[in-house]
């Protein structure tokens, strides 16, 4: 070889800095143990990973919730944490449900100092929204997370992302293992952007485990563990499959809305959000979809069985999952080339390239709480206490052709139509129709649409009308008292602050 | 709503600066104009795109050549901007062809300053050679190109990417169009790094175009344009498929190297570099893996329609494909699902978290010029003339367990093995076997494989026998006469310098 260091110094152009050559593996020095080669990435124990995860007061750790209330992974971890003895984390989880009431602890011992979620439910919403916590809350939406993430307010120094199954140098899926989530649409954008991407999967799988939802060249470290997840789960609470007979009155109502929207056309595109009238409402499209013999081009969104359902029969050509919903739609993925895996970037972020929500003609959204205003309240309820999650809503609200929200007008005597929401998530404006099980109102900033659906012999009222007619079922609801405490902080998508939420007062 | 903008200072904690909510859509805009909201990425001409691109003399931009003699695109968007009078460009394209001779004039005139390539051939590589730029060539493997971008040294201003078929927001692959190339392999890492991303796409499908291999959230622009090149001239060059004796008989030599090497065991994995003889080796693989009753776990790399044939028949299980080498195998990753595409970054990188080319049993790759201390060059010939690439040969040598290199031992009368190569591009450490047409050489750093090749009764010869009997044949070869001048620096995958390139005289 000539004497290279010598010649450096003699290449003219612009760039300025060289280094020789020294040796194939100079920088690869694994290559040259077969062993270190294949098994670098893989350890015995989450000890072993969190030993080589930087790990250090204040920091900001990660995790998704495709598994919902049967997740295993995130009280796990922070369990670690805590008797590693650090402080003041954030923990920054795409959402948080009643299984993770053990995080109670955690945050009174100073172990969590901060969060980030779409929401909460149960002791731990309940706590929280009684003040356990010294910094607020940030709830976000699932698009305006990964705004979140990438402006760099959501800083993740290491992702901790349970997976079904995995290969060794980090190749993962939500399907193929004993426990299958489906759709690693949150996973994938924590496992982009995060420092360092921790992989705790239930079955290990031969390399090459691809195609992979996440990729090998986004993961640092992989542990096999017991359990990731309970999938039988996954469909418990806001995702459940419901046979109540007004749900499914008002999943029926709002598929006659869609009808005679204007917006039910050959090729048209929809999405139903969680709750239990929502998702109810696919099993009422079928037949006026194939009366008018139309087939939608793509179901987007939070997945359940039923949309796969009517991919299946052929009549949504293509489905776009960001998080499955139940076992059959989780399943789907794997035997359906239609049903397509998206990232929560892909799916809603206001500030991506593109984000597919939208492409969506109609959307089916519940709510807690709708005000006259067409506001709507997906986070707390109307005793104040936080009982949901941002997710999707406002996203897709937003970018939709058409936002329909379903909601009962009474719920356990308490009116969901009010004077004024008591925490604003998603704002009247993008909001066009209210089905309720009193009625039909429709936004008056859509007179298009009230007119077709009065054509149409529905049910349409003015939103003051069935007000009012809560008010009368209910009698005027009483003040919630709040402190002067702010618990908890509402973000747009975009990132600015659409409300907040009080400390509830004894 | 409350008075928001006051309450926003009463927020306890860490985080100081909030925003206030103005509007569903203070940041979408386009949200409220369905013919902004679906079309605000799409332009009718590369001249309306070209417009947006921030366009500014001493920009970097780049290319991928998966069509690599077939191109349309290179020279097309570089003639553009020539007529728009930027001058030094950085053209950082995945690599040159002969195709790409216009770009001469481009040089020449000032547009293009500086080069980023894996290699180059034909008019382009002769000028170069003989001094055209002023600034040296930077030749780079594929893994290493990738590791560039990475650290910033290629920071690409807009990729331009060919792709056969796009949505208008921009899910885009390289199949289901009218002209396929299949992988988008080196396309993949340009549109997650590159500043601006514009697709140019010969057809357009309706949204949603997924499974897609660069989505939607990495793509700026997207114009359709009348050819993105002819996938006939795919196989053109190093990627041909030979009937040449000589070379069937290396190719059959080294399918029996690899049967006593070892590392032929059932699951074991394999690559074939381009080059006529290594992919030959395919077609030779099949009778000795049925013999053994051996099935591969996966093929790797630049893929060819004889992998397909193996993979079809279930002698391997699995295909990672970062560049399809013929029709056969860009039709394949469309109805194998085994077939699978990963980009450069998980094929090669050696900085990557994890590379793919890491689990290779088995590597076949050529050579112009062998030296007696297994040193390889596969970027100029005996002349010093650039004709070659480096690819990714010195990546997969690096990583492979096996590395065999195959070539005749005398081309047109040029010795192949000679006593130093003109170019540096693999280390012979790298280089396990090297077979020729004469026999075959095992490198003293693999004592194990010589003796099992020896026992298996294959024709071993020293490396020098292999020089000796060169030089009897052909004579000594006149030393190539160059100038001072570097015009070729040759990057190693991990960035340092391993060789340079002189200017040949006259």
């Amino acid at each position: 070889m000539k004497n290279l260091t010598e010649t450096l110094h003699h290449i003219p152009g612009t760039r300025r800095e060289y280094v020789a050559f020294s040796g194939a593996n100079a920088t690869t020095p694994y290559l040259s143990d077969t062993q270190q080669k294949y098994q670098r990435k893989l350890f015995a124990s989450v000890d072993e990973v969190l030993d080589r995860c930087d790990l250090h007061d204040g920091m900001t750790v990660s995790f998704h919730h495709a598994f919902r209330e049967g997740d295993k992974v995130i009280n796990y971890v922070m369990e670690k944490l805590a008797q590693r003895g650090l402080k003041g984390i954030t923990l920054a989880s795409s959402s948080l449900m009643s299984c993770n009431a053990p995080l109670i602890e955690h945050i009174r011992s100073g172990v969590i100092g901060k969060i980030y979620t779409s929401g909460m439910r149960g002791e731990l919403a309940d706590a929280i929204s009684h003040g356990l916590m010294d910094e607020p809350v940030q709830i976000h939406s699932h698009g305006g997370r990964v705004n979140l993430i990438q402006k760099g307010e959501i800083a993740i120094d290491v992702a901790f992302l349970a997976v079904s199954c995995s290969d060794e140098y980090g190749n993962a899926s939500g399907n193929g293992g004993t426990s299958q989530c489906g759709s690693l649409g949150y996973a994938m954008v924590d496992a982009q952007y995060a420092k360092k991407v921790v992989l705790l999967t239930e079955t290990l799988k031969p390399f090459p485990n691809l195609p992979a939802s996440i990729v090998q060249d986004r993961v640092d470290y992989v542990v096999q563990i017991e359990s990731v997840g309970d999938p039988a789960k996954i469909s418990v609470g806001a995702a459940r499959v419901t046979s109540n007979p007004r749900e499914l009155m008002i999943a029926r109502s709002a598929a006659d809305v869609i009808e005679h929207s204007g917006y039910f056309r050959n090729g048209f595109s929809i999405q139903t959000g969680s709750g239990a009238a929502s998702t109810a409402c696919t099993r009422f499209m079928e037949a006026r979809m194939r009366k008018h013999n139309i087939v939608a081009r793509f179901a987007l969104g939070g997945i359940t069985g039923s949309i796969v359902d009517l991919h299946q029969k052929g009549l949504i050509e293509k489905i776009l999952d960001t998080q499955s919903f139940d076992g059959a739609a989780a399943a789907s993925m794997t035997v359906n080339p239609g049903h397509v895996e998206i990232s929560t970037n892909v799916y809603a972020n206001p500030a991506a390239k593109a984000a597919c929500c939208d492409r969506v003609d109609v959307v089916i959204l519940s709510a807690l709480e709708v005000d006259t205003r067409f506001n709507v309240n997906v986070l707390t309820g109307s005793d104040g206490v936080m009982r949901g999650a941002s997710g999707g809503h406002c996203d897709v609200a937003a970018a939709a052709n058409l936002t329909i929200v379903v909601a009962p007008l009474i719920r356990s005597r308490i009116p969901t139509v009010v004077r004024q929401v008591t925490t604003l998530v998603t704002p009247g404006e993008s909001i066009d129709v209210l089905v309720t099980d009193h009625g039909i109102a429709v936004n008056p900033a859509r007179p298009e649409i009230r007119e077709r659906l009065i054509h149409a012999g529905l049910a349409v009222v003015d939103i003051e009308a069935l007000y009012q007619k809560a008010l009368l079922i209910s009698g005027e609801p009483k003040p919630v008292a709040f402190t002067d405490r702010i618990v908890g902080v509402v973000r747009y998508r975009d990132g600015s602050v659409i409300d907040v939420v009080h400390q509830v007062k004894e």
